[in-house]
C-alpha cells in the first residue's frame, strides 16, 4: 500500500468510525467495520483469490488485526450476499470467536452455513429480509433489496446517533430481473430524502460507460445455441449464479433436454437454491450425472463449473480428456461467464483444448452469453442522483475503479472534498454529516496456504518467485573451521536449473579453494564460510550461465 | 501437441513439401519451410514469448530439428516483416550457419541487422521490394505489398514446378493507411486468376467479425487527449509500430509539443525508421530524453515502451517511481496498444500505479487509441474471394484462430477436404494442385534461458512450477550405510515453505529413526536411504502442513 501509516485519534463517544479492512485496491476480500460507543459491526468477510505472482497461495484473507483484540465488542457480521469475496473468510473469523452472530438473507445464510459445515462450525444466525429492520447494540439496521448476479442480495442502511450510512454491497439495476426482485430505488429515495451521511457504493463497473444489459437477454441466446446443437451441450458458469443456471434449465427444458449438474460446488449450491425456492426446476428436467450418459446425446445438457479455466474443475478436465465425459465432434460447450482478468491464458487453453477434441465452443467473445452482475456508470449515476449522499467512499474495486466511481459522485454534485479514495485500513470518522480521514492502519495480506493461515509471508512468496524463475542450487560441505579444509562434499543439488549434476564439476574445486583462502584470511565460523560459498557459486553461475538461481549453502563443522 | 507422430514418406522429385515449424497452435515463433528437389526455402524465423506457466524462460524458439542436418540445402530465409515473432529467432538460426541469405524489405532487413549486430553476426542480405521477383534455386519468388502494424511488410508468392503458394505473412487491409501502401489486391487477383495451389493466410483475427478499423482513426483521438492534457504526456506503444509513433509525432507537433523517445528498443527502431524515411519527423519536434526535462511540462510528449506492463520497461518503472520521470498529478499516460492475453494483471497493476500517482490514464478500455494489425473475418473473406485458392493451410494462430480461418475458407467456397488444420511439424506435400498431409514431426519447445539455448527442458519447468507453488525442503545426512546410523545431520533447509527452521525439529528424530529401521531391513546404499528420507519428510509435511514441497535429500556415506 502507498499511503503513510498513522494511528487514528481515540474514538470519541457518539462518533462512528468506518474502516474498510479489505476490498479497496482489489476485487475481493470485502470487509468493513463500523464502530460506535465501543461496539463494532462488521459488513461482509470475504476472500481474495491470488494472482500469478502469489504462487501456491490458496486464498487471501482480510487482515483481522484491527478487531482481533476486540472480538467481544463485535455485535455481528452482516453478509450482503453469498459470493466468496463477501462470505469466504467467515470461517476464519469464527475460528477466533465462534459465537459472533451472522446476519443475512435466507440464501446468503444457507450458503455460508454449508461452507461453515465443512469447517465444522455451527454459527449463530439471524435471517433478515428486504424491508426489515434490526437493532444490534447502537446500530439500527435496515435491509434493502438489491439485484446482483446471485439472488437475495441486500444493501444495508446503518443508522447510529452519528448519522446514516448506506452500504450497497454488490448490486446492479436490472429493471427486468428473472425473479422480479429489483434494486429498491423507492427505499433509496426515502433514505436520500431523510439524508444519507455516508455512501459506500460498489465500484466494480464504475469505469464501464452506459448500462449493464439485462440477465434475461441471455436466455434466448442459450436456447438458440442448444436448439442447434447436434449432440451434447456442456454449459460452464459460476456455481452460485442461480439465474444463469435457471436460464440454462429453461432453455434445456424448452428443447426437450435434461440437465445434469457437474462439479461439487455446482451440485451443492443448486441443491440449496432449489430447496429454498430460488431455483425453479421444471418437472423432471434434472438427472443425475451418472445416469445422464444413458440418454441420447441430443437429450442432455451438462451444467458445470470451470468457466475460468481452473485446472481442477470439470471443464479443464474435459478439455484434457481427464473427465468421464469425453468431448468429441458435434459436442457444444458454452462458457456462460465473464473472463476474469488474469485468467485469459487458462481459459483460452481450455477453449483450444475443447476445439481440438471437435467441440463447438460458444463464449462471450463470440455470443451474448454473459452479462455482468455490477452496475455500470449509467446506473451508478441514477443511484447518486436519487440518494444525494453527503459523503462518498467508493468500495469494491481496484484503484482505477474507485477513482472512476469518485468521478461519477463528483459529476452528480457531491463536492470533491466529500469524496474519499481509501485503501484497506483507511480510518474514516463520521459525525453530524461530516466525514474525515483520521488514520491509516498498516494492514497486510493474510495468506491461506495448505493448513496454515498467515504463516506464509511476502518474503516466502518472493522466494517462490525466484525459485520459479531461476530454480536453486544447494551446496553442502562439512568443513574444518580452523583450516578451511573440506572434509565432506561439496555435495551439490539443483532443481529448475541445469539438473545434470556434472555441470557443477567445474565449480567444486573452486569452492574447496575458496574455503581454504577464507581460512587463511581468518574465517573461522560456518556462517562466514556459507557466505564464501554463496559468492563463489553465484559468480560462477552468473558468468557461465547468465542466471541467478537461489543459492543455498549448508556448512557444518566437521 | 495432440496428433500422432509419423514419418513422412520420402519426398519425390517435383513435389513441394511444406512444413510449418512454428506459429500453428500459438501466436509466435512463426517459421515455415518449403522444400523441393533437395533445396529448402525458409519463410520467417521468429520467437514466442513465454506464458506464466513457463517461468524464467526468456524466449521460445522454433524447433530447428527438421533442418539442422540440412543447413547446406537452405537457399535463404524470406522475412515477411520486422516483428519479433517473425525475425527474433534469426540469430539462433545463423549461429548454426552464418551465411544463410536473408531476403526482405528495406525496413525488415534493417531491423534484423540491428538485432544481429547485438549477436555480433553480419548477415548476407538481399533487399527486395514489392512487385519484384527473385529466383532462389528452384523457387521463383514474387514479393507483394501488404499492410500491417509495421511498415514495409511483404507477402511472398512461391512458384515451383509443383505449383504456386501464397504466404501472406501478417496483414490487414486498411484501405487508407498512413503510408498509402495498401495490401496489393491487384497482385492477389492476378495470382488468383493464374491459380493459387496453396494459400497460407494469417489467422490472428479470423474469429473477429467485421473489419479492422483504420489506423488513421487513432490520430484525432491522440490529438484531442494531448490538446487537453494540462502537463506532461507519456504515450506507450510497441517499439516497432512506426505508424502509431508517426501519429504521436504529428499530434504532438500540432499541439506545439516536442517528443522524446524513451526505452532502448524505441530509440533504436525509430532511429532506423527515420533514417530510412519510414518515419517522417516534423522539423524540430524530436528532443533528447535528458533535455526534455528542461521544457515546460505542457510542451513535452514522452514516447515509451512498456505498454504490456513489462516490469523492466519504462512505463512500469514510472508506475513504481523507479524512473527519473516522476509521474504526478496532471500527467497524462496513453497506452496506445493492444492488451495481449495473459498480460492483463501486469497492465492493470501499471495503470493502478500510475493513477495512484495522480496520472490520467487513457487506454483502449476507455478511448479509441488502438487498432489491430491483423485482418478481421470480413477482410479475410475479400481475400478468399479474390484468390479462390485450391488449398488452404491457415497459419499464425492458436487452434481457435486456425479453425475460424478454416471456416471462412469453407464459407467462401473452398471444399473442406482442401483445407488443413495443421500444427507445428505437420508435413504437407503439394503437386499438381493436390495438397496432402503426409506426416507429423515431433517438434518441441526450445527455451532460451540466460545464455543457454535448449538446455532447459519441460521437466525443469515442471520443477520450477512445483518450486513456485510449494517451495522445497532439502535434507542432508551423512550416514553409516552398514548400520543406518546418522553421523552428520540431518541438516534441513527450506525456502518458499516454512522458512523458520525450528519447524523441522520434530521431523529430525523421525529421519534418524527411519534410517536405522531401513538398515535393519537390509538397506545398504545411499540411494535407498534417500528414498527413505523423501518418504519420511513427505508424509510428515503433508500431514502437518497439508503441503507438498519438493523434497531434496542428500545422503552421503560417512
Amino acid at each position: 500500500m502507498n499511503s503513510p501509516v498513522y494511528e487514528p485519534r481515540k474514538l470519541k463517544p457518539g462518533t462512528l468510525r468506518v474502516i474498510p479492512i479489505g476490498g479497496l485496491g482489489e476485487i475481493g476480500r470485502n470487509m468493513t467495520t463500523y464502530e460506535i460507543d465501543g461496539k463494532i459491526l462488521i459488513v461482509d468477510c470475504g476472500v481474495l483469490f491470488p494472482e500469478e505472482n502469489q504462487p501456491g497461495v490458496d486464498l487471501i484473507l482480510p487482515d483481522f488485526t484491527p478487531i482481533k483484540d476486540r472480538l467481544d465488542d463485535v455485535v455481528g457480521v452482516v453478509l450482503t450476499h453469498g459470493h466468496e469475496d463477501h462470505i469466504g473468510a467467515v470461517p476464519y473469523l469464527l475460528r477466533l470467536r465462534q459465537d459472533i452472530p451472522l446476519i443475512g438473507s435466507t440464501l446468503t445464510l444457507a450458503l455460508v452455513e454449508a461452507k461453515l459445515k465443512e469447517h465444522r462450525i455451527s454459527p449463530y444466525t439471524l435471517t433478515v429480509h428486504e424491508g426489515e429492520k434490526e437493532q444490534l447494540g447502537p446500530f439500527d439496521l435496515e435491509f434493502i433489496a438489491v439485484n446482483h448476479s446471485i439472488p437475495d442480495a441486500l444493501a444495508v442502511a446503518i443508522k447510529t446517533e452519528a448519522g446514516v450510512v448506506l452500504h450497497t454491497g454488490d448490486f446492479k439495476m436490472d429493471q427486468l430481473p428473472l425473479d422480479d426482485r429489483i434494486t429498491d430505488l423507492r427505499a433509496f429515495a426515502r433514505l436520500g430524502e431523510a439524508g444519507v451521511d455516508l455512501f459506500l457504493p460498489d465500484s466494480t463497473n464504475a469505469d464501464v460507460p452506459g448500462f449493464t444489459a439485462p440477465e434475461r437477454d441471455i436466455g434466448p441466446v442459450l436456447a438458440a445455441v442448444i436448439a442447434k446443437a447436434p449432440r451434447r451441450v456442456i454449459v460452464a458458469s459460476f456455481s452460485s449464479h442461480v439465474h444463469r443456471v435457471q436460464q440454462v434449465l429453461d432453455a434445456a427444458h424448452a428443447n426437450g433436454r435434461r440437465v445434469a449438474f457437474m462439479g461439487r460446488s455446482m451440485v451443492r449450491n443448486m441443491t440449496i437454491a432449489a430447496e429454498l425456492g430460488y431455483l425453479r426446476v421444471p418437472e423432471g428436467v434434472l438427472i443425475d450425472g451418472k445416469k445422464a450418459a444413458d440418454l441420447p446425446d441430443n437429450k442432455i445438457v451438462y451444467m458445470s463449473t470451470g468457466s475460468q479455466g481452473e485446472p481442477m474443475a470439470v471443464l479443464a478436465r474435459m478439455a484434457n480428456l481427464e473427465h468421464q465425459i469425453e468431448i468429441g465432434k458435434g459436442d457444444t460447450v458454452i462458457l456462460a461467464s465473464s473472463l476474469i482478468p488474469g485468467n485469459e491464458n487458462a481459459v483460452y487453453r481450455v477453449i483450444n483444448g475443447l476445439m481440438k477434441l471437435g467441440a463447438n465452443v460458444v463464449h462471450k467473445g463470440n455470443a451474448k452469453v454473459h452479462v455482468s452482475g455490477h452496475a455500470s456508470a449509467g446506473e451508478l449515476l441514477y443511484v447518486y442522483n436519487i440518494l444525494r449522499p453527503k459523503n462518498v467512499l467508493p468500495v469494491h474495486g481496484e484503484y482505477r475503479h474507485l477513482i472512476a466511481n469518485q468521478e461519477l459522485a463528483i459529476l452528480s454534485g457531491v463536492p470533491e472534498s466529500h469524496t474519499f479514495i481509501g485503501e484497506d485500513g483507511t480510518v474514516i470518522d463520521l459525525k453530524d454529516g461530516h466525514a474525515e480521514v483520521v488514520g491509516q492502519l498498516d494492514l497486510g495480506y493474510v495468506y491461506v496456504d495448505g493448513s496454515t493461515v498467515g504463516e506464509i509471508t511476502d518474503a516466502d512468496l518472493k522466494d517462490r518467485r525466484i525459485l520459479s524463475e531461476e530454480g536453486f542450487v544447494s551446496i553442502f560441505v562439512a568443513v574444518d573451521v580452523q583450516t578451511g579444509r573440506t572434509i565432506v562434499g561439496p555435495e551439490i543439488q539443483a532443481r529448475g536449473f541445469a539438473e545434470d549434476e556434472k555441470v557443477f564439476d567445474d565449480v567444486k574445486p573452486m569452492i574447496i579453494k575458496a574455503l581454504y583462502q577464507a581460512a587463511e584470511n581468518g574465517t573461522r565460523d560456518t556462517h562466514s564460510y556459507s557466505q564464501v560459498i554463496r559468492r563463489t557459486v553465484g559468480r560462477w553461475v552468473n558468468s557461465t550461465h547468465r542466471r541467478r538461481p537461489m543459492i543455498v549453502p549448508v556448512v557444518i563443522e566437521a
